[in-house]
């Protein structure tokens, strides 16, 4: 199998992404690592090149530039490089820490949607306080979505939580303003129906306040409300924890007593820590794309490879093709 | 001044809300609260009659009551009655506890919308790091909300902030998936627009996850995301306090520091309390109506009466009366 991974991609690369791949590699025996970026850099952290292949490109996308259009110029850009591996059959998978609009962009664009697929659905796994994690699609991939959009976004996430994160009959929630059936805005109120009539393990409408008590395996929404759910987890935890620092060493005695609460903390952290899921799937797409967090150090960048690697040995991709043609011959 | 206070809703009713009023009347010397609800009941916890009248009733709206239906067929329940206090020139504002959906049918139909405004918003002031707050609308009361809305929503949080919270300018936030002007779904695109041309202390988009920092005064959305930004804020926070207790109470070293620590964990938790901010307010209506939180205690209700006591004394309602004048004669 071989993934090709944007190596300038996020706040710690290349470093984190070389550490990360080199990671993998001794991880997955059947695993080949193409490295897309600056030669000169990669090599400065690259300790073995057993499977690992850098392909040079001295162009960047950076954080701050306008997806559609960097995506559109920027052809030699590492991250559009790693696309095209994808897309000329070169690689089975791709995955980048970089800009997400512009990943998302080249996905679409450059590795191309899944016949049937209306949007593509940008789709991370967040925390759970039992530590299993919830799918949330869509992230913000499509910030206008319709009801249609959300079924297919339901087929995915499900396929997804069986093939790759090993739950048989995922529960698939409709995130919503309340729990009844008929609650919400016109979008959901279509969803819910569709849904309800879908071949899925269905559960009803879900609230956002539920979400880290592991209400259901695959929570499904418009991008726009996904996204805003997403930022709000992590806004708040990370304002809590930081409120929680300010507390606890507000005064000597304080301070003493959170020294011997160190492991405590940090475990709790830990638990709401992102890169222990992997990235985000761009779903939908012909094959596994996969957004790591801007942040990621090479554990993020491990999990992210390890991700797209069982994407691909599960046949997620095609396996969504094929549950997407059965959907619609059933709707014709 | 007089406010009618429903004494039935709540999950510590009516004791809470029989304590709360007490404590209102020893607070505000020029203020008559009436009390709606069961006599007898309500007796058990009154220790001073002076300018509190009891209006007996025995019929409540319950949680789980359908809003519409219930308001309409229970013409005497006490939430009702507390709002037909407010048609009558009975009373300058009511307040309740109980069954949200309920106080904002009873509102819109009991109460009557301001004339010019399209929807009324709910209204909740959440907590921030720095402990002033903001407030967020719309908090549900239109899940279906147009960018019309949206720019009458700024305009009364901006009067609430300023009138009621004491804000000179208050910093209007329109929320959205990113903080680029170009940002979002076409309801905020579009209310961008609005709010750029409104007179406004308008500072742009602003993101969710900076919402406890205090990015904003006052943070404007439709009421499906707000109520999702809410709820997800409340479930984090609850979500992280409980596994905090549940890291803290892990060994017997981490209970004795946790023991030590506990004004600073009691603090924390103080700071994310609603109940110090007040009810959720329900703008756009001829006078105040304030939604107390469901499990208010006695602290909490008094705050609501002081929010209800500081808008009628500002007189809110007639400011956003005549600002939506103004706009209209403007747009037209």
């Amino acid at each position: 199998m071989k993934i090709a991974i944007d190596a300038m991609g996020g706040d710690n690369a290349p470093k984190a992404v070389v550490e990360g791949a080199e990671k993998a590699i001794s991880h997955f025996p059947n695993l080949h690592i193409t490295l897309m970026g600056k030669e000169e850099e990669i090599n400065q952290y690259l300790t073995n090149r057993e499977r690992i292949t850098i392909v040079h490109t001295d162009e960047t996308i950076d954080a701050m530039d306008e997806p559609v259009r960097a995506v559109r110029r920027k052809k030699n850009a590492s991250m559009v490089l790693a696309a095209k591996q994808v897309a000329d059959g070169e690689a089975d998978a791709c995955i980048s820490a970089g800009n997400t609009g512009a990943l998302m962009t080249a996905g679409l664009f450059v590795v191309g949607r899944i016949d049937g697929i209306e949007r593509p659905a940008l789709a991370p796994t967040l925390p759970t306080l039992d530590g299993k994690g919830f799918l949330l699609l869509d992230a913000g991939a499509n910030v206008d979505a319709k009801a249609s959009h959300l079924l297919q976004y339901a087929i995915m996430g499900s396929i997804y939580a069986e093939k790759v994160r090993n739950i048989a009959s995922p529960r698939v929630g409709l995130l919503n303003v309340g729990t009844e059936d008929k609650k919400g805005n016109e979008l959901t109120k279509q969803t819910f129906q569709l849904l309800k009539e879908a071949n899925l393990n269905f559960i009803g409408n879900v609230e956002s306040r539920d979400l880290l008590e592991g209400v259901a395996d695959v929570v499904v929404t418009d991008g726009f409300t996904g996204n805003i759910a997403l930022k709000t987890i992590e806004g708040t935890a990370l304002s809590l924890f930081s409120m929680l620092k300010t507390e606890l060493t507000s005064t000597f005695k304080s301070k003493m007593a959170a020294a011997v609460l160190k492991p405590q903390l940090k475990g709790l952290k830990s638990k709401m820590d992102y890169a222990e899921y992997g990235g985000a799937g761009l779903f939908g797409l012909k094959a596994p794309v996969i957004k790591a967090h801007g942040s990621s150090d090479a554990t993020a960048i491990f999990s992210a490879i390890k991700q797209a690697f069982t994407m691909v040995e599960h046949e997620v991709s095609s396996t969504i093709k094929a549950a997407i043609e059965e959907e619609q011959t059933e709707t014709n």
